[in-house]
């Protein structure tokens, strides 16, 4: 019923994840609850460390930023590839050594390059600004950082426009015709160390040919590079591997993301001579399909269509709203009934994007219902807002049978933290 | 230079707001940095209350939920339209009065319907299913709420799809061939008394001709609804007035929207013999142009356009990147300078879709300078987010020529804001 997915089974007409019962964790916890299973969250940050057993796998925090679940990747070697002094604190927390931090970046304020000089972690350089930046203030601490150069391959990666990331048209990377140059340039500036190259070509691929054109466009870079009396001590070839949002997906694994780039790596160390670290920066498929969000229905509305009002919507999961994501949705409490209508389930916002699935096939939903909505653990709760007055749920973890509060949900107090009202205002 | 917007000046090679030094305020605060003019505010305020000096005013509070400024738009005799829990709470605290609140709402927690019977404020019921559940509440409290209906008047408002809200396929009411016989029906109902009618076309409306489609088809309902031996106390128009966000946009004002609806409004009045009270529900004519977005630039970078990396993106501001949405940008130091470049201003979240603004003629920009984002008071701090570890900037109100704090920026701190880590998961 859910392919791989096996963290995930219906037993006695309810959803279980990891064998707690979902329609349970949503009377208990109340909703909405995003709920991820440390065994699936394990499992999937071992594929990746056995699919590339020589290569460092920095987690993209942006993905996902609770201190249990980096704490749970950090116990299974992951680094991290941060994009911000935010990002940075949480990671190191979670207790990820500096020397597998990549500080990411392509607006960083003069307060993140000092931060990640104090840190001691290495920085990917977005433009040759940044670069004279960062060696200003490495030279002003007394420091030398260690720089790798963000590469604009100008790769097609088949993916929605906001998460392509790899054309030429993308805010981010130096174009790949300049990455020489300016590698040369950083090479006679104080205070910063060229130590490799950088690309991340986009988000949710299904595909691994674009992969491997980066890798070897890269590996064709770092081959001018070290002809131009360059060192490189690190290939970061980003993350963006997909996963199946819908049942009838079929999204690469690591092992196959592996198979198409490890060889192109190899043999371009080998021709030229040099033991580059290789770097991978997988976040969704790390960590979206181990977690569910479950949220309670409100109220069904039969109009030209059958509405399913839920207490989540887009100020939790964003991705539907922002990129017409598909995420696959069951009624938690109905697993084993087939009286089934369409539906389109809806959130509790104010607009007329807050739809969280469209035209599905549910059984009869009723007030009360629990719905879950599946591969939430990605720019799920990261990119949670309290728009419309809505404060963010609780995050549980689910692990051996049993399930524990990893953040305590918010109540409207958290709309007024912060705020001042000057006195002559109350009146 | 700036249109109607006499809050804002260029003085001295600087943009000023009420006269109060734009980049003197980035010094002060910091940046990001949201900046609202009091005047502004009030004058927007005093435009709706005299275009529609015999209806109610009730904010959106949606488009900000800033205490200060719901406190200042009460003192300026607003009501307020809430969707949640939350925005009651806000609204309450800032002594907007029970009787002058709207509770919408498409999908509305049990709890919520408690609160607002407990509250006595006006419910708008958005289907026949909430009409029930409400029902069932105040009658298990004891108490008769008062019920409007929300519509879904199918009528077509030229904006963006996301913001459309009163089409028949939107999420939004009850289609209005049913109104009146679900109006009927909850007239039978214990615990809820019907009161009127509420309708809301969507959002940023540049033409006053679908609110007077809105209007006429609201009172045809009203006349059968009164003919079915219904009550009708209120007539709740909805908002969507848009503003000028380019410069060469003409937004109709309130006066205009007035001329247009006010006299078929009365005239069905008089038509019926009822005096219902009328109500609109503005939120981003009120609110948008009081408020500037200041942004300081982190990064210049020359790749196939010129991109400037600035400190707030859409973590802040998710306007451009939800809609597509054009907000005006200056360089706040550089008002007197004329030797304009193309450029596209970027923020530091890690999605391509991160554009403030695409392709603006600018003066030569570099690091240091600051870029003020225009019309950024509806749906910018309200919609804003942590993600990608970006902590929200503080908000200033400016009046009578002074800057006062009116909610403290976050640090990194936010983002550990109720996490909890297992014991296990600390060895």
């Amino acid at each position: 019923m859910f392919g791989t997915k096996d963290h995930l089974r219906a037993e006695g007409g309810h959803l279980t994840i990891d064998g707690v019962d979902v329609v349970d964790l949503a009377e208990v916890f109340g909703t909405p609850l995003y709920v991820t299973s440390e065994r699936r969250l394990r499992e999937n940050a071992r594929a990746y460390r056995e699919a590339f057993a020589e290569a460092d796998v920095y987690f993209a925090v942006k993905a996902n930023g609770n201190l249990a679940i980096l704490r749970i990747l950090a116990e299974e070697g992951l680094g991290a590839d941060v994009f911000s002094a935010g990002e940075l604190s949480l990671v190191r927390m979670a207790g990820i050594p500096g020397e597998k931090i990549l500080f990411n970046g392509n607006s960083k304020r003069t307060e993140e390059l000092e931060m990640a000089v104090e840190a001691k972690v290495r920085v990917s350089a977005d433009s040759l600004d940044e670069v004279s930046a960062l060696s200003e203030v490495a030279s002003e601490m007394g420091e030398v950082a260690e720089v790798a150069f963000r590469v604009n391959p100008d790769v097609s990666a088949k993916t929605h426009p906001k998460i392509a990331t790899g054309l030429k048209t993308s805010k981010f990377g130096i174009p790949w015709q300049e990455i020489v140059e300016v590698y040369r340039i950083a090479m006679g500036l104080e205070g910063v160390k060229p130590v490799g190259l950088h690309c991340h070509i986009g988000s949710q691929i299904l595909d691994v040919s674009p992969f491997v054109d980066a890798a070897a466009k890269m590996m064709d870079l770092a081959a001018q590079i070290v002809e131009a009396g360059g060192e490189i001590e690190m290939m970061d070839f980003g993350g963006g591997l997909g996963i199946a949002y819908t049942p009838d997906t079929l999204a690469p694994t690591p092992s196959e993301l592996a198979a198409g780039i490890t060889p192109i790596f190899q043999e371009g160390c080998r021709r030229l001579g040099i033991s580059p670290r290789m770097i991978l920066e997988p976040g969704r498929s790390i960590v979206a399909d181990s977690t569910l969000l479950v949220t309670s229905v409100n109220v069904v509305k039969r109009a030209h269509v059958n509405f399913v009002g839920v207490d989540a919507g887009f100020n939790l999961l964003a991705r539907p709203m922002l990129y017409d994501a598909y995420h696959h949705a069951v009624v938690a409490n109905k697993m084993d009934r087939e009286d089934e209508e369409k539906y389109t389930v809806v959130g509790p916002i104010c607009e007329s994007g807050d739809v969280l699935a469209r035209d599905r096939d549910l059984p009869k939903v009723e007030r009360g219902d629990v719905v879950a909505i599946l591969d939430a653990g990605a720019y799920g709760f990261s990119m949670a807002s309290v728009y419309n007055g809505q404060p963010r749920c609780p995050e549980v973890l689910v692990s051996g049978g049993g399930a524990e509060l990893i953040r305590r949900g918010e109540d409207e107090s958290a709309l007024l933290a912060g705020q001042v009202v000057p006195a002559r205002l109350l009146r």
